[in-house]
Order: C-alpha cells, then structure tokens, then sequence
C-alpha cells in the first residue's frame, strides 16, 4: 500500500489499485496543534491517517484492525489439575498484576479453566525454547480430548493440587484469589506462592534470562521467538535524559 | 550453591559454606507417585526440593523467593492526559484479556492511573528498541514532579484524550472498561478502539516483529532485550507429536 501527497491537504492522490482508490473514504478531519490531519477508511479494512505541516507529509499511521494486539509475550505452561488428572496448557496472555503480595494473571484458558475453578490452584511453568515442540503441541490439543498428563515429568509444592513441570527453567505454584469474568475469557488472579528453578539458570544467585533460554510468541503472524541481545539496563539508561 | 546427594535419603549432605549449612532447615516431607521428596530451607530464603527414586536424585528444583516473576514482557508506554496534560510512563505489565472485542489489561501505573480514572481512556504505544533511553527515562521519572508532554510528539485518534506516540511502531487507542482493585496496584481493563502502525512495519499487511524491533523487559535482573532469533510457527510446529 502506498501513498503519495501531491501538494496540499486537498490534492492527495493515492497510487493505489484503481478498484480500492474508489472505495477510500475520508471519515474524519482533526486537528493537533498546528497540524491538519485526516483520516480514511480503504475497502480493505485499513485505515490511514495523514498529518501535514505547512503543506508536508510528517506522519503517515495506517489505522490497522483494533484486534492487533503484537506482542512478544513470554510463553508459559499452565499446570492444573482436572477430575483428579493433571494438565497442561500453552499460555501467552499472563501478567504480574500486583507487587505486594505477588500476583499473576492468566487468561484465555479453556479446559484449563475448569481445574482452576475446581482446585483454585494452578501453576505457571517457563519451558526452554529446546521445548518448542511439546510447548506448541500443548497449545494444539485440549485436555478436554487428549489425556495430557503423561506430557512432562512433574513434582508438587505446598498446593498439593497444581502440578509444576520439572524440565522447565521456573515453577511458579499459586493460590487462586479472583477471578474477573470478561465476555469471552476468565481473567484468573493467583498469587504465587512460591516459584522453583534450579542452580543451571542463576548467575549470582538471580535468574538469568539467557539461560533460561525462554520462548516468546507474537501474533497474528503466529510466531515463537528467542530473547536476543541485551539492550540497556533497566532503571538506569535513561538517567542521562533527567535534567 | 551446590549439593551432593550420597546414597540415600537420609544420607543428604551440602557441599555448602559451613555457616550456611548450620542454617539447613528440613521443611517438608512429600510423596509423588513412588518419589519421595524432603524440602530444605536455608538461612538466605532459598528452598531447595529434592526428590529421590530408588536412591536416586532425579529432581533438583531450588524454591526462591516467590516475588521471583522472571518475564521478557514487551515493554510498552502508556499515554493518558492528566489535568489537561499529556503524560507517557514505562509499563511492562501488559497483557490481552479477552479475545473479542479486543481487550488489554494495564497495571502498576502511578500518576498516570489518575490520567485513565479521570478521562476513561489511554493509550499503549510499543517503542522500538533505538528508543531505550527515553522509554527508560519514561520509567524513572514521574509525571507528578516532571511534565513529560514534550518528550515525544504524539496524535490523537477516534478517543480525544488518549495520547499516542508517533515514533511508536504500534499504537493502540483504549477506552476503558473495567478497573480491578488490587492490594497495592489497579489492574485497568480497555477496549482496543484502534491500532495504528506503519507501512515499513508490514510484511504481507502485518506487523513484523523483527521490523518493529520492540524491548523486552526482564526483572530481578532490571534488563531490557530485543526479540532473538525465529524459533518456529505457532499453532504447526507441535502437529507431529499429535498421536
């Protein structure tokens, strides 16, 4: 899709499939301080909008489908347990939600939801990326279909009732204390009470996210990734901006 | 820290600095199937869950602090207006809630949690990972004691009080919808109004994570990260396990 700006606000022509320019549509006019900006809706499903500043082009933003939610989320493992039988299931949409005491959030999950309903308990695992296979596989198949529990190797904590993974890099066990009910999913918020891993992911005694080695995934192009190179400290790096 | 496990159970020695081994504290004692299980803890906090099997250590999992959530969230910043005012702070505790309609959940806000209870609206803008000092900067300082509106250039979408950065490679506008109140943090529920993005995001008419490059952000250890290498398609890659 492209789009040039010939002169003025009124002169935009789109070089655009003759069959889609008919159906570009201008839905609204707004103003930013000095800026004129426009907005228009294409056949497709886009929308574009278009800033100029005494006659130029400084900002392009192409209104894209509100449900593109891109994210390089951490893929985790949910561990419940359903009718007495443990389970498994890939999850990417997780959050810490509160500092003190500490508290996760998960969400979108299916059959999953009735063992936390049930045991109000679950645990959150971090798989390797070596486990990218079993992981995804996990996100495939129901345990409302498939008998899930011979998946993994798994151990207990103090819930006796929310399986943890032994092969994966960090084991958080938790204690169901809401649940927030949304029009398609449950929000579950556990608190976690207490988290495992092992002496192979620690450098000074923390966990060390290149060795843990963890997966990320990004949507809607249905992607697991690698975390890649460091970038700046946290809390630090933009110290030098302070005036 | 290291551990030895000669022959049996009750034969577990530390190979541990003598002051520390003095504070080795048997906590549990648990079954798994036909493993038998014992939980330590030491002076410095850190548990440690070994189980045996036939005389065997087949399990080492050390319990450290619950507070440990390890994440490469996407790092993310939220725009609101407060009193009039644009203001952008750092946040990485973000996450989809609800598939349809589109639903975000944002938490740990501080000034800006004023800004979205008073104007029901507020913005998610992903940085590129070039952005790290700013975004940083974003997170050290607050809006309470610095005025942070002329640090980015920003537009206005469909909301009129919802900031969005322009040199962000996603944009999403959200009206708020819900606000759960947790011990020390809100967790704030918005509908995804729009996204905006760039052409040179796109691959196929969808975002590119590689092209939009965001940060990662990772705690104890307070560092950020870019997205690493492809480690296979989402949905596809578990398919051969399928029995």
């Amino acid at each position: 899709m492209t789009l040039a700006l010939t002169g003025g606000y009124s002169a935009v022509q789109f070089r655009y499939p003759a069959e889609l320019s008919l159906t570009v549509r201008k839905i609204a006019n707004f103003c930013i301080g000095n800026l004129i900006c426009a907005q228009y809706r294409f056949m497709d499903g886009h929308y574009l909008t278009v800033a100029h500043w005494e006659g130029d082009t400084i900002m392009k933003k192409i209104n894209i489908e509100a449900n593109t939610y891109v994210y390089p989320n951490p893929v985790t493992l949910v561990g419940t347990e359903v009718e007495g039988r443990a389970n498994f299931m890939a999850l990417g949409w997780v959050s810490r939600v509160n500092a003190k005491p500490p508290l996760i959030g998960v969400n979108r999950v299916h059959y999953t939801a009735k063992g936390i309903q049930e045991t109000k308990t679950f645990s959150i695992n971090y798989p390797t990326a070596d486990m990218v296979e079993v992981v995804d596989y996990c996100g495939i198949v129901s345990g409302k279909k498939v008998d899930k529990s011979d998946v993994f190797e798994f151990f207990y904590g103090y819930l006796k009732t929310a399986p943890m993974i032994t092969e994966c890099s960090l084991c958080m066990e938790c204690k169901l204390i809401d649940t927030v009910e949304l029009p398609t999913n449950y929000f579950f918020i556990g608190e976690i009470v207490a988290s495992y891993t092992e002496e192979k992911y620690l450098t000074d005694g923390k966990p060390d996210i290149k060795k843990m080695n963890p997966l990320l995934l990004t949507m809607p192009d249905n992607s697991y990734w690698t975390v890649g190179e460091f970038a700046g400290k946290a809390w630090s790096i933009g110290k030098k901006l302070k005036k």
